[in-house]
């Protein structure tokens, strides 16, 4: 069985290969070389991922008997959907949707949004649903590093998209909300892992969520960008890119 | 369709037959002829129920896309979870059990709990779960009727059991409670109610959900009272109490 510094250290080398501050959209999108529609489908797309989040988070409450953890956990779901009084995730997200310039309503309707971003959510959903207890937790580890990604967005969102800037208080919000999301679980997940198997699947459930996350950046890359990017770990051929298109 | 008036009529004409404020070991209770030891009883099996109340609620939160929704229903997972500072519903009606004479840990553990009791529990879970949305909501009705009998049964546990008055705190934090949440579930329910077959489903989820209260305390007279009462609805043989026991 690994150290706890070990077990720990192995997270964090997973979202160094994994995690989707790497994907090629995101890489653009810091640069500023997006357009404005591909940040309209950026937005749209990964609207519908947010919004699915309290439900994500509720199919892990109902699996734990356990008050302390469930009490802990429902942050997430109030951070998410608001307290009633000041607007929660989802809203804040939908502030920036309209700041791309399409309106609130198609992103709730989320008619326009691709087959693989719809996909990937559910099999998050799926995951944290039929997995062991202990997987669905560690999943979430992503939120290890949102906290940098957000912080790098915030920064190259202003500067090369400024006409966005009214959209951004979800990723404000984040900076703060995030770290203290994974601090709890990664202190649950580093408590509950009594093997060596335990840690190697909470370290696969790690990459399995990094795969949901990179699969919608692929699926925005391939139809609005230009095709072709094996996701990490997926089979590459010997030329990466292909002619075709 | 019925009109919303009379709807709303046939939830109260089904718990005026099938609610739980009927049942003989209710009865039993108010009269002041329980045993300790079935008080005892009643506390420890009436645990496993409590303390799975917010698994169904997450389960009912986790099928809805619509955050207005999630955000009045997470209301219960914080009563009965509490709110970090003071106790929520389980924790106070651990408070119960102790009173009874129990350990909180027994209470825990779950393990001297009779089999129906953990069956009718699951089913609600599962219940929830697997119907239509509109059904899922539908059997929290319940609590259209709970004010009344928790009112009754604070009065008597108190005239006939004054020991276990330190532990009664449950009871009177559900007096609020839920008639707020009842009044939420049975305006969205008539809401969303549109034909005379949701109507008719609601009526059957809120009879489901009688079934289930009534079944706990079947399991518990059958083991802790004496033989022999058919649920309402169920088949009742020519002499209602046969001689085996």
């Amino acid at each position: 069985m690994l150290s706890e510094s070990d077990f720990i250290a192995g997270f964090h080398a997973i979202g160094k290969e994994r995690y989707h501050h790497q994907h090629p959209f995101h890489l653009l999108m810091h640069e500023g070389k997006l357009t404005r529609a591909q940040l309209q489908a950026w937005a749209l797309n990964r609207y519908y991922y947010q919004s699915r989040i309290p439900i994500k988070d509720a199919a892990i409450l109902m699996r734990t008997d356990d008050p302390d953890f469930r009490r802990a956990w429902r942050k997430r779901i109030i951070d998410h959907d608001g307290d009633g009084t000041r607007p929660g995730g989802i809203e804040k997200w939908l502030h920036l949707v309209a700041a791309t310039g399409l309106s609130r309503e198609e992103a709730i309707r989320g008619e326009g949004i691709l087959p693989a971003t719809r996909y990937a959510v559910q099999a998050y959903i799926e995951f944290v649903s039929t997995r062991s207890f202990p997987e669905a937790v560690a999943s979430s580890l992503t939120e290890l590093f949102s906290g940098k990604l957000i912080a790098l967005r915030i920064d190259a969102l202003r500067k090369h998209y400024p006409w966005l800037s009214g959209g951004l208080d979800y990723f404000t919000g984040r900076l703060t909300q995030a770290p203290e999301d994974a601090e709890f679980a990664l202190a649950w997940v580093v408590k509950h892992a009594r093997t060596r198997e335990d840690q190697d699947k909470a370290y696969a459930a790690l990459r399995g969520k990094c795969d949901i996350l990179w699969a919608q950046l692929d699926a925005l890359y391939f139809a609005y960008v230009e095709p072709g990017w094996p996701a990490p770990g997926a089979f590459k051929p010997a030329e990466t890119r292909t002619g075709g298109g």
